[in-house]
């Protein structure tokens, strides 16, 4: 016995010593890295199976720029919450690692073709900071409008977005290769494009009041007028000659960075020029900081990423946005939310099947056994049993079969849904600029404590926006203790995305005198500047809502779009307080 | 001791019990499946389930009709030589089973939307007989041709090809949904189209000497004449009045049956009708035997399968194709070759890092450790070394890092590649009808002996090919021990896709006079009706042929298509004996 416990000494004293010791830094250039155009990614898949032997590293990138190429990348197949699916190259592959920094130094890094910059997949306490990073090839595609006509429009194309007119149809491509191509069969590769959005060229904002163009992924019908100049043919297209016309990007396969199951995860002074996706995407993480952060395009680029700044779904903890700028990103600046599956089937007293229905969230796997779930009426919304998972079998990536420790309320229904009863995290989003993108500023559907303080919004939808709902985007929000607080409201409301400012809403289309979906929410002390009539509170379904001290000035910056309209709007809620009304 | 003994005893006396044990019959009745509309995949996978709990079932059909949707079907991700890769949603997993059989008993499957009928996958000695596949909504679309123009061909499209004219383009859709649709984000299901050929409506072949029409996946521009009539805008297009239009579909991605790392299939009267890919694509499998099955198209339309009927990648032990039917698919009845991969880099002297090219290889994973590896030159296909595997390292679908026993030798340069020293299979093609598909009719590519026998050819193309090259497609080819007597070749040539009935190719652009690729090829008592001055053989790169016996008889059948072409062209080959030259 006595050796016994001399052997377990052995084990652990070594591994003791070994948690205290101090934090290993690496450069990339010991791994043959270097800036310049070579080829950076050998290196880091090196330097990251290296750093996985220390209990703690950073890995160091001396100031430069460099280039990353997909070929020597990881394969993983990746289910993304709100963007796309699939078998991702992986140029940064932070997989099961703990105790990690990566310093860029201040660096570029480029990214060239179809690749996935960097996945953090079941790792802890890692810190990405100061670096950048941007695609060689963007994946939309913006052209300057030089006439309108009543069959289309007239456009100047942009070195800088390769294209060709094919088959009489215009297609954005990738710049001609100059190394010489590994494989007969590829030939020019596709950048294909949903739809068009107008962007005032000086103003550097979606252009006042437009809406997405969109054409379900056909490519349009286009000439050449010579050089970079090509007419596109489509009836009843808008637009004003100066301006920048953007082409949104096909899918979000190529988000910049995703971070699944993970915990404790810091960005810090990294900026995102660009992506094929949303900017920061986390899912099913703990502690998330993003802090003195940039979603902002690259010089000569009306676009940064190509859908939302950053997202977070199912996540615990504390998520903290702080002192970043979230600039001409083509969709929301954050979206903060759970994820309601629908029940489809309940083939037994204590089984339902339940189905992921939106399809950006196939995959997207949260149940487990001994969860908590709650159970909701899909058409109000309303939580009316909670539920705890006995097991689970999951059948694909849309449908799990769940099965329970109690039998089903009598009252359910096929097409009611479930949620987690997350540990929901606490919101602290400070001191941000959000302007000039696409759409809304901030989504706040999160259950945890959430803090809105001192941001700028200059957003041409709503700044923020509660919404939720298990009929289409099955989101889960509806917030418990919300305050906002401090904040500027420039100008928002320049484009069609929202109904006020503050849109306090909720997917519920029954039970309306019951269901009160978000509560509790506070909004002080801002400050709103205004050019029309449009409404600065629209509330729906709450139960407790102030609002109080808030400064409105209104001003001529923009044409006024709506005469007349109430300031607040309330309807079917509970609570209201409004100092001003 | 004894009582150990007795245990063991105890282990071992059921088990052999049970290996005895006589097959055991299940209906797919027993697990809920059934006839008629109702969606029978469910009662597949619970049926598999339960296969797998005995030592040898036999899974029946009763007779009837069958419809298979993919909700409830089984999420796998597959690398498919020759195919396209992806994400399958499969109805018939059949993984890691063993003594298994599906007897249809003349049931015909029909299968809805975007799914993989069947994946046999590490699975032993499995039987599927008597049954066929169709898919309620075809991947290609056809269209009867009504005019030919200047601009364009006008067309007529038959009912069971949904289409629509979006945004100016043609576009080809699935049928209308008739059930609820569960998301409301889904729209209309597009089947992209890469090109068209044309077939002769009455003849039900590729129209005479008609080649294809691709527009790399581009749309093309279209307006509607009313009804079901289309014009489509492209110039120098030619067609014929009353022929049909054959669209392809753009990818491979659902394939009929995939066959991979299994042993001792057999294929009996089964039918293809039609899949979205090769009928049966097999992979590094032992024994594969495919007898009285047909790839032929459905009543109503012109293809079958969307690409090669059969198709066999690294196999070994024995394939036997027997007593088929293969007509009307999009592309050869059979090839039978290994793969090479591409040296891209030997960083070490015993390292090698190699390349899967193509991009319908990728993940094409067939290098293990202990293997032993042919090194060839890429441009002159001469074996040069063998080397024996070591280790090996997945860098992606793409690259594999190889450490060798021993060092490369000298004369190794970036550009050769290599191919696994397979336990060639052993080939026999008998009594089969190759008729009426796109391009050609077998390509011989393997090692084994090889015997083509009382076939009957009626292709476009080269009724029998042998090729093999690394630097385009990266098929190991090049026969050992070929035996063709007694088939019928049928006013072969009648298309663009070949220079003789029989045409032993080889990629080879340096070496011309060492290297001899095919080897030991005898050709006797076959048949060869012909309409023209067509090449019978093509010999390039051959040591040893042998033509003996072989009877010719001229029709005027077709138009003639070559005046004055040499019978026999023979080019850079030793040892050719052509009796009646």
């Amino acid at each position: 016995m006595k050796q016994l416990f001399s052997f377990i000494l052995f084990l652990v004293i070594p591994t003791l010593v070994f948690c205290q010791s101090p934090k290993v830094i690496v450069s990339i250039t010991d791994f043959g890295g270097k800036a310049g155009d070579a080829d950076c990614t050998p290196a880091v898949i090196k330097a990251l199976g290296a750093c996985k032997k220390h209990k703690s590293t950073e890995l160091v990138f001396p100031k430069g720029t460099y280039h990353f190429y997909g070929d020597f990348g990881i394969d993983k197949y990746c289910f993304i919450s709100n963007n796309d699916e699939g078998l991702k190259r992986i140029i940064f592959p932070l997989f099961n690692l703990e105790n990690i920094t990566i310093d860029g130094q201040g660096s570029e890094f480029i990214f060239h073709g179809f690749v996935n910059p960097f996945v953090l997949q079941d790792s802890k306490n890692v810190v990405l900071k100061n670096f950048s990073i941007d695609f060689h090839r963007t994946f939309h595609s913006e052209a300057l409008v030089t006439a309108v006509r009543e069959d289309g429009l007239d456009l100047e194309i942009p070195e800088n977005f390769p294209y060709r007119i094919f088959n009489g149809l215009l297609q954005f491509t990738d710049f001609p290769k100059s190394s010489n191509v590994q494989t007969t069969l590829k030939t020019t590769e596709i950048y294909d494009y949903w739809g068009m959005l107008e962007f005032g060229t000086n103003k550097r904002e979606t252009a006042y009041m437009v809406k997405d163009y969109g054409f379900s992924g056909t490519p349009l019908i286009a000439e050449s007028l010579g050089g970079r100049k090509v007419r596109i043919f489509k009836k009843q297209l808008k637009a004003t000659v100066g301006n920048t016309l953007t082409f949104f990007y096909m899918n979000r396969k190529y988000p910049g960075f995703i971070v699944s199951d993970c915990s404790d995860v810091l960005f810090n002074r990294v900026t995102i020029y660009h992506c094929g996706g949303m900017g920061i995407i986390g899912q099913r993480s703990r502690n998330i900081t993003v802090d003195h952060c940039k979603v902002t395009p690259a010089r000569g680029r009306m676009i940064s990423a190509t859908a939302d700044a950053t997202h977070f779904v199912n996540c615990t903890g504390q998520i903290t946005l702080s002192n970043n700028l979230f600039e001409n990103q083509m969709d929301d600046a954050t979206n903060i939310h759970g994820i309601y599956v629908q029940i489809t089937d309940h083939p037994a007293p204590n089984e339902i099947v339940v189905k992921l229905v939106h399809d950006q969230q196939y995959g997207f796997d949260f149940i487990r056994k001994g969860m908590k779930l709650e159970l909701v009426h899909g058409t109000s919304l309303i939580t009316y049993d909670t539920l705890l998972v006995k097991d689970i079998q999951r059948l694909n990536k849309e449908y799990t079969r769940v099965t329970l420790y109690k039998n089903l309320p009598a009252e359910l229904i096929t097409g009611d849904a479930v949620a987690e009863i997350l540990d929901y995290p606490r919101i602290h989003i400070h001191d941000n600029i959000i302007r000039n993108n696409r759409a809304r500023g901030m989504l706040l559907n999160c259950r945890g404590e959430t803090i809105v303080e001192n941001n700028y919004f200059h957003t041409p939808g709503a700044a923020l926006l509660f919404e939720g709902d298990a009929h289409f985007w099955f989101e889960q929000g509806g917030v418990r203790n919300c305050i906002i607080r401090n904040n500027t409201f420039d100008n928002c409301l320049f484009g069609v995305w929202g109904k006020a400012v503050i849109d306090v809403a909720a997917g519920i289309s029954e039970g309306f005198e019951t269901s009160r979906y978000n509560k509790n929410i506070t909004i002080t002390g801002n400050t709103f500047r205004i050019f029309d009539d449009a409404s600065l509170l629209n509330v729906y379904g709450v139960d407790g809502l102030i609002w109080k001290d808030n400064k409105i000035s209104k001003n001529n910056e923009y044409l006024p779009a709506r005469i007349g309209q109430d300031r607040y709007i309330v309807k079917h809620s509970d609570n209201i307080s409004i100092d001003n009304k």
